[in-house]
C-alpha cells in the first residue's frame, strides 16, 4: 500500500493539542510502512498551559532524537470552535513545530479530509474508523488510541503522496 | 513608579507574532525599573512558518540564558481577526512559551487593556503613546520600535502589580 520514498523513510506524524498530543513514527521498508513508535503526550488538567507546552516540546524532541525521522506532518486547515480554542491549539502546534524545526525536519501539512480520504477512503470518516484502518495498515497488535491513530494516519497519508508523486494535497510549512 | 519585587527582579516581556516578536527585559534596582535589553525577532516573509517559530524560540532562549529573567509576561485575552490568524498567533506564542517554560521561568498573562492602563493610564491608548511612555519610564535614548515597546510595557505593567500587591489583573499560565 505504501511505496518507498526517495527522500523520507522515517516520518513523524503529530496531532497537537494541549492535553493530549498524539504522535506516531513510521518507517518505510521494502515499500511497506511499519510503525516504529506511537503514543500520546498526556498533560493533566492540573498542569499550567506553559508546563504542558514544555512537555509537548520535550517529548516530541526526545522521540526525534531517538528515532531520527526526517519529515514531520501535521494537519492543515484545522477546525476550531472559537478564537480561544484556536489560540490554545496554535500554542500546542507551536510547541510541536519548534521541536521539529530545531531538529531540522522538513515539515508538511495535510488537510484533515485528505488524510481521511487517504486512509479510510472517505473524507468525513469517524475517528474510530481511522484508528481501525491505521491498526490494520500497520499490523498493530491493539487499537491505537484516537490521538496516536490520527498522528499515524498523517504519517501514512504523507507516505502515500510520496509513492504516488502527487504532492498536491501536501503543503510545506 | 516601580518598586522592588520580593520575588522577581529581572522580568521578560514578550509580544509574540510570527514575523515580528517583540521582547524586552527589565531589571528592578532600588525600586526603579531599568531596561536591560529589548528588540524584535524579525522573520522575513520568505521564511517558512516553522523556520520562524524555531527562530523565535532560539532568540527568546538565548536572551533568557544571557540575562536570567525569572518571570515572563505575555498578553492575555488577545484579539484576532479570524481563526487562521489566531492559529498563527498561537503558534508564535507556543514557540515563545516553550523557550520560557523550558528555562523554568514563571509565566504570566496580563490583558492588553490592563497593560495600557498601567503604562499610559488609558486602556485604549495607541501604540505610539505606549512606546513614548515606555521610553520615558525607562530613560531610553530613542523610541523603541512598536513590538519591543509592547514587550517592555508588559514587563513594566507586571512589575507594577508586584509593587502594589494587586495581582488581580495578572493570571499565571
Amino acid at each position: 500500500m505504501v511505496a518507498a520514498s526517495p527522500t523520507h523513510s522515517v516520518i513523524l506524524g503529530i496531532d497537537p493539542s494541549l492535553r493530549g498530543t498524539g504522535y506516531g513514527v513510521i518507517r518505510i521498508e521494502n515499500r511497506k510502512a511499519k510503525a516504529v513508535d506511537h503514543g500520546t503526550v498526556r498533560c493533566p488538567a492540573g498542569w499550567s498551559r506553559s508546563r504542558c507546552l514544555a512537555e509537548i516540546a520535550r517529548t516530541v524532541g526526545s522521540r526525534i532524537a531517538a528515532l531520527h525521522p526526517t519529515a514531520c506532518v501535521l494537519e492543515g486547515l484545522f477546525y476550531a470552535q472559537n478564537l480561544q480554542t484556536a489560540l490554545i491549539m496554535g500554542e500546542a502546534r507551536g510547541a510541536s513545530l519548534v521541536a521539529a524545526a530545531e531538529a531540522g525536519l522538513e515539515i508538511f501539512e495535510i488537510a484533515p479530509r485528505k488524510v481521511k480520504q487517504a486512509i479510510v477512503g472517505y473524507g468525513a470518516a469517524q475517528k474510530l474508523a481511522v484508528a481501525k484502518m491505521v491498526q490494520r495498515m500497520l499490523d498493530l497488535p491493539s487499537l491505537p488510541d484516537a490521538d496516536a491513530a490520527d498522528a499515524l494516519a498523517l504519517a501514512l497519508a504523507y507516505s502515500q503522496t510520496l509513492s504516488r508523486y502527487s504532492f498536491d494535497s501536501v503543503k510545506r510549512i
